[in-house]
């Protein structure tokens, strides 16, 4: 509705003008026109692009129009204007306006699909991307880096759009600022849905970037509002905010997997944000803080689990005069009328703390320096269940001041803190996620901190002059902010949740049949193996959703792979969702069961195989340079007589970057695999990469690991989160079982290890600097 | 004149809030009375402090006032209320105005004079000190720190002052900016006359520092404007400016040996200032630039011999990602509309370029990022004599760009650049210092760069609508601006510069008459020595400036100094300025010629020693810890039979302090000084430091050195500029002669060394890093 309302008083605006100069409108069909019709445009002017597909295309919009006549150009139908192929668009000039146009099926041939700049110095002021969808327009690989849109200039905006499916690196969004045309920049993000974007398995995949180190200094002055964070798991930060006087509000961060974090710069302002968890996720974090002066008032936050950098307040301690590029000291900053809800450990101060590492870093990476001169004030936490930490101390909370916050923990003790009083009061639910306090929250003395006077509103709107409550909402009889309401974020033509088409089952008898229903199955469709034995000699090129399970379970079925040495039975390709259930698989002993594509990996794939027995191939799994995937899992499975087992560890650059977020080898049994029987690989010194995730539970693993070079049988090296627990390590010559990070989430425990060499924990591990 | 017509406007607003609230005068005298009226003043009160010596009294002004009623604090007659001995002022609260106190002989017992705050926590703002004089108001030595004015809080006004002869460690007046409470200040320091500050022999005794580099990050936005500066000498920074935002406006610096220097922060305004030298002194500078957005207008600068650090546009190298108290790299300055006029090489880029120092230095330290997205736009250059390198590179110039310039450098070829053009226009003088360009200055086509259209004003306030000159000042037909008119600067009561009265000639007999007439004397006397010789046992104390000079100089008289060990003739005491000319000196053997106090040396001494012969001291001058000497001059003088020659080497802490600034030795004779003949240091990485200063010429040394320690002669470790030049250096045994430093500006020319080891010249010294 509100976006109606914008949309009506937009053309409403238009109309009147019209009233003076006549608006000239001009329909374009194919590039030559669109080029001229742009050269050619006045104040006021309409370029209407037919419906249709629009291939290899670079538009390049400039102009001058006025506040009053814009230079426009729009979809004939919004949405129904296809933007494919090797295409992007440039925009320069005064008041343009870029509206309902759908980038989908290709990828920018530049830097950039939208840009807000021709080039490095003719760039747009004014001007306006409203109403368009940019849709998995990745490159081809994970490593080629270019941004969705890309701000420069002044006061342009990108409202009501829908982007989803990054894969490659860079932030969907980026407002950069080198120089001053660009500072001071007031521009506007705002009634957008950030659809999911896919983990990328290492760094620069935020969600949106506002700067960066060298230009932390500049006053930006943007503004984040109103938008939806639907899944953003791109990386540990979904905003990182990198320049000064930023300003977020009202935005909601629905299970993404990461943090609003203000990385460089200060004096940003977080107001009325809504940050919701999953209680399955340890990742959905909240306000991740560095730096000076900023204030985090208004906000809400539920069901958070994330951790450390991803905790719902990190607080984090910087180093003692700090390079431009690494952490700033939490000073002057300001939370205050905030709510937790249902978060663990919401509290966190000094993350990042690492002077017991003063061994392996050098000085210019201790962050020592504590926060100081800070204020936490006004603030409700309300835990269902008590939590036994909801003030995490990471390192000294001295240098900050508390007052008059409120918990209920249920009874349940904690280190608490002066300034923050437990009291029993009660919470409704008033929407799904959104818990409201009742009127049994007492009407307390609120801290009047310096310019709290300025706070004037609650998160809902309503005014703070009557009512003293603490937390983030002021009235316990507030109506429902509707904050899921999808309608409220993105284009209204586009539904990024349509209905699901029930899945196919595709039963097949031979070879041939079995490579044809995997080539022609709808995503999501099931393929049956109703024969006993299938001999392909190609691989299955998996590329999309797909089930294939045995017909009979309990009898199943055999696919032995003929291939070429080097090729695997099945070939993950982007977007490729394989399950494979109750099936055995044999290759040659040269051949691969599974790996990615050698290059092209424009997007991730995953893996779940589950009561499967393999055997007789050179490697499992092989995941390929630039290659990666969300979630692995091997269940229930046998692996037996293969030379490699699962190979993650084509990323060897240093970088941060790894092949696969979540490993799961659950209940398995590794046999005669004779090296690399789990390699799972992530190098450099990141300290906010908080994956990959391996856990590896009640396997066998069993006359392994005979050829290991390095000697260690799972190599785990640099992997942050790493759990051992409950398997049985029988002859296999290795020195070690495994090699565990203990500075990290590295653990073991009830494995059985006979004649096997040991596991070891170390707690520091020495990394390549990456900064 | 201007400052009558404000005290008129501030005068008549009270006046007319009297018709609706009676203003209340309180007159107090003594503590007890001003604290009471002090804590129960209310909006509009006045509060008199009567004439007389207020002595050892810390006065705490707190209160409310309001913008129209504030509470004043005022001298029954400006200047004639004199705060003295152990004193100090704190302000705290709203509008609150402090008028016409006068602090002199004494000190703060606290860490400031005048302080816009009461304790950590509690600020002043819109809080007022004007019409107010400190002068001499030191602690007992320079090592210890203080503030002459420390502005905390907000909206803060210093105007019409007079602060003259800070000598110990710490800027005159500094704003601090920790705290929420102390940013986007908007502080004023305006039309006061900053007098003279003496060098301090190493950092921190800037004139103005507004932030430091821990809150470098933070918006000031402080007013620096019509002010003089009149020489400022205490160290390389006149203002320090380290933080954002912040303007320097109108300001007039003369003959001050420093620059204004942006040494932290960004985005600062520069904007219609005149920067006056003096062609003696290649230390005075003009503006220095580090950092991002600095835009730097319509400035005069004229006369300026001060080389690299010190240069009349000293742009620097930065170093790569800094650490945030180092030096960041040059970007999006734009240098426009300014004027040259006979200034030594005036464009200085890539200053403290130091990449060919890898090998001393560690890459935190390595200054080679050089200036890029800068604009030098429509300056103009004007030489009265040719300058063969108008433009300085220390690196590339490659990121800047030059447009519309104009040099007349009077036909001399020099190495140009596109955007710089030659012509030839004459100037003529407007007022002393101050040349305008005439008519024959072409209205030329004006660079138009971002956001020129806000430079409206010229230096002198002339429209930039019509004419179209570059450089400072748009009109050919200016009238005087009157920049030296000392009126428009301080507070009227107070005459910095008054009539000198004629000097007295003291003619002494006796031993008891010397020691008298050098006890009475007033400052500037002489002491004509008519006896042949005099027996002096106890130190001739000097603590004014005294000449002391035998009556025939063709016959000279003798001192015989019997006092006891390690005490010296004269004792040079702050303040001291001894000439000593045309007399023989003989000591013990165990005693000294010369020596400082060796404690509270609250300012610097002078001496100059001539035509003398001093024989048979333990030490010819013995500096100690903490003491300071501007000038130190032996010419034509013999020094024989001295353990010890010429000490300046107390300051051993490598913290960049140095002993003296200026010491010449000329046409001297040294003969049998057995060690430390000159022994000259200055310890610590502090690259912006440019001293000390060392002449040696036309001198000899002889027989001398034989018990020195390390081996050489002239001991100058550390002294920036060195000249060691016509000397003869005969049967000394040492190793070197001196040791100079390559990378600084240590020269040697035309020496005879006979039997006297060698010098050598070493391009790197290995320093203690100070940062």
């Amino acid at each position: 509705m509100k976006h109606l309302l914008l949309l009506f008083t937009l053309f409403a605006t238009l109309a009147s003008c019209d009233q003076s100069t006549p608006k000239k409108s001009i329909k374009v069909s194919n590039k030559v026109e669109l080029e001229d019709a742009i050269s050619n445009a006045q104040s006021g002017t309409e370029i209407i692009m037919t419906n249709g597909e629009w291939s290899d295309i670079q538009i390049k919009f400039t102009g001058s129009g006025t506040e009053d006549q814009p230079i426009v150009l729009r979809a004939e139908t919004p949405g129904q204007v296809i933007i494919q192929g090797q295409s992007d668009l440039k925009l320069a000039g005064e008041y343009l306006v870029v509206d309902g146009l759908y980038f989908t099926n290709g990828a920018s041939p530049s830097n950039t699909v939208i840009q807000f700049a021709i080039d490095s110095k003719t760039f747009a002021n004014h001007c306006r991307v409203t109403n368009c969808v940019i849709l998995d327009f990745n490159k081809a690989q994970r490593n080629m880096t270019d941004l969705w849109v890309q701000f420069r200039g002044r006061y342009n905006q990108l409202d009501h759009c829908y982007l989803e499916g990054k894969a490659n690196r860079g932030p969907t969004v980026r407002i950069d600022l080198e120089g001053n045309q660009s500072i001071k920049n007031y521009h506007q993000i705002n009634h957008n849905y950030f659809g999911p974007r896919p983990p990328k398995g290492g760094p620069s995949a935020e969600t949106i970037q506002i700067g960066n180190s060298g230009t932390s200094m500049s006053p930006s002055h943007t503004l984040i509002a109103n938008n939806l964070f639907d899944r953003c798991n791109g990386e540990v930060e979904i905003i990182s905010s990198k320049s000064n006087f930023n300003e977020f509000r009202n935005n909601v961060f629905y299970k993404s997997q990461g943090s609003l974090v203000t990385r460089h710069g200060n004096y940003c302002i977080v107001d009325g944000n809504y940050f919701i968890g999953d209680d399955d996720s340890p990742e959905v974090g909240g306000v991740r803080l560095i730096g000076t002066g900023h204030s985090v008032t208004n906000n809400y936050f539920y069901n958070l689990r994330g951790e450390i950098f991803r905790a719902p307040l990190a607080m984090m301690n910087g180093i003692r005069r700090p390079a431009v590029n690494r952490y700033f000291q939490v000073t002057d900053v300001v939370v205050a009328y905030n709510t937790w809800v249902n978060c663990t450990s919401p509290w966190q101060f000094g993350v990042g703390s690492n002077v017991d590492q003063k061994e392996v870093l050098p000085a210019s990476e201790i962050r020592s320096e504590r926060p100081i001169r800070t204020l936490l004030a006004n603030n409700l936490i309300y835990n269902g269940h008590g939590d036994e930490m909801p003030i995490f101390r990471h390192d000294s909370i001295d240098g900050i001041d508390f007052e008059s916050n409120l918990i209920n923990n249920q009874g349940v003790d904690f280190e608490g803190v002066d300034g923050l009083e437990v009291q029993n009061f009660t919470m409704k639910e008033l929407e799904e996620n959104i818990w409201v306090p009742t009127s049994d929250l007492p009407n307390v003395e609120v801290f009047n901190g310096f310019e709290f006077d300025k706070i004037t509103k609650d998160l809902l709107g309503n005014s703070r002059t009557e009512n003293h409550l603490v937390g983030a909402i002021n009235d316990a009889n507030a109506p429902k902010p509707n904050v899921m309401d999808r309608s409220l974020y993105g284009p209204d033509w586009y539904d990024p949740n349509p209905a699901t088409v029930a899945p196919s089952t595709h039963v097949v008898d031979t070879s041939q049949e079995l490579a044809k229903a995997v080539a022609n199955a709808k995503s999501g469709d099931i393929v049956e193996l109703a024969a006993k034995q299938y001999e392909m000699n190609t691989p299955l090129k998996i590329n999309k959703k797909l089930t294939i399970v045995s017909a009979d379970t309990a009898s199943q079925s055999t696919i032995v792979y003929t291939g070429s040495p080097t090729t695997p039975a099945f070939e993950m390709n982007p977007k490729a969702k394989l399950i494979l259930k109750s099936v055995n698989l044999e290759g040659t002993g040269e051949n691969y069961a599974f790996s990615s594509l050698k290059e092209n990996m424009s997007s991730l794939y995953n893996l779940k195989v589950k009561d499967v027995e393999i055997s007789n191939f050179e490697y499992v799994l092989k995941a390929y340079k630039y290659s990666f995937s969300e979630f692995i899992r091997f269940e229930s499975t046998v692996i037996k007589n293969c030379n490699n087992g699962i190979e993650l560890s084509a990323e060897e650059d240093d970088r941060g970057d790894y092949n696969a977020e979540n490993v799961s080898i659950i209940n398995c049994r590794f046999e005669a695999v004779d090296q690399n029987v789990i390699d799972y690989y992530r190098g450099g010194y990141d300290e906010s990469t908080v994956g990959g995730n391996l856990v590896v539970k009640g396997s066998t693993f069993i006359n392994s690991g005979s050829k290991e070079k390095d000697g260690v049988l799972i190599n785990t090296y640099g992997i942050i989160n790493v759990e051992i627990t409950g398997n049985e390590f029988l002859n296999n010559k290795v020195e070690f079982v495994t090699r565990l990070w203990g500075a990290k989430n590295n653990s073991e425990s009830d494995n059985t290890i006979q004649n096997s060499g040991k596991i070891i924990t170390e707690q520091n591990l020495p990394l390549k600097l990456m900064y």
